[in-house]
């Protein structure tokens, strides 16, 4: 049974790294004491050990003990034995590029389906939707397939950010964005704000956090989601 | 001699399409009768006739015809008839994939170099740059290439926006993006901010409008360049 939990974002405003999940995760990963952590998407450029210890530092507190694919000599076999997934943050293009390079995409799909528990925030959320193409990264590498690994049957737009009521920037809001891929694709978009997280077990998607999402889909007005929705009829 | 106005946005907040841009198109396509637009990019998925329409009504002003690419047989042969050529904005993927496509890249590529006077906008200025890397859109469509004309010999970053001071949003800021683009990529990033737009002769570059531009270079802190300075040592 598919277990995830898919975060808009790994820190809230004055929080520290994932601390505001901190319960949840501590009941999803509870009967795991090792993790592999997918640090490909580098935010801000860090390096993979340095990413790998900010998050093996967080998961002590939980008696995980973490390690990074990168350190593994075929990163897509550590993912086929993991006894659970971690996906950070950072630059989905970049992440993506990699998953395909290491062959990591096909086993972390199939790891997530055979129901090794998987944590995703930000980056590492994005691709659990159908496509990265709701991203709000810049493209700074260009990856083989936007195709993802679909364990929910829609797509994501992390750190979803309503449009400023005071702003005269005149650059596209996030709306005008998923309204354009909708010109495109047909796939629903959940806007996921950040302190928002889907909780999946199995068939079962649920909106946790206390905010509503954002829905978008084809040829329909965007719809407000309650906080607590079950959310397993959406695709 | 190359002759470009790369333009970081086609409207400015409270003003009409192109208006504050009048006098320096006068100037720019002043022998100029008729100009080829380019609407691919569609901005909010507005159709192409729609699009054109918008340009032909603020080029009545100017006594200059215009006729959308999509109107001809062979669009890559009508950029190199071309007297004039725009490229509206819209979003980045949805224009390169469209200019490969057509063969409308490579064509509209001689253009330039041969003299063709040009104006670019948002999205029609990122396709000005080496690379369409440091767009600010959605990867709504998946493109042949990254590729773009290489008209300036670095990238371009359209509607640069400073970070909020004031922001509680933990998304990545564009500076923050563009540090992420420098891990993997060796060109300059210009950020060109709402009202600025470069002035390209030939070999020489000019910064136009009031406000400075901010220049990122790997392994540089970004600097301000002030408006009216002359670009035309970087790459």
């Amino acid at each position: 049974m598919k277990k995830l939990i898919i975060a808009s974002t790994s820190t809230l405003h004055g929080g520290n790294y994932l601390e505001y999940l901190l319960p949840a995760l501590q009941d999803h990963f509870k009967n795991c004491k090792s993790l592999v952590f997918i640090p490909y998407a580098r935010p801000g450029g860090i390096s993979h050990d340095d990413y790998t210890k900010r998050v093996a530092d967080f998961f002590a507190k939980l008696s995980i003990t973490v390690k990074g694919a990168h350190e593994f000599e075929s990163p897509a076999a550590a993912l086929t034995d993991a006894e659970a997934v971690f996906t950070g943050g950072g630059n989905t293009f970049l992440l993506v590029s990699q998953l395909y390079k290491t062959g990591v995409m096909t086993t972390l799909e199939k790891a997530i389906q055979n129901g090794t528990p998987y944590l995703g925030s930000s980056a590492g959320s994005n691709i659990c939707g159908l496509t990265m193409q709701t991203t709000n990264d810049m493209p700074i590498i260009y990856p083989p397939s936007f195709t993802t690994l679909g364990a929910v049957p829609f797509n994501l737009n992390p750190h979803y950010l309503d449009p400023l009521p005071d702003s005269t920037h005149m650059g596209e809001t996030r709306e005008t964005r998923i309204k354009e891929f909708h010109q495109f694709n047909t796939q629903p978009v959940l806007g996921l704000r950040e302190g928002s997280w889907l909780d999946v077990k199995g068939n079962t998607i649920l909106l946790k956090g206390d905010l509503p999402a954002r829905l978008f889909r084809q040829n329909a007005e965007p719809e407000e989601l309650e906080a607590g929705s079950d959310l397993s009829w959406l695709k």
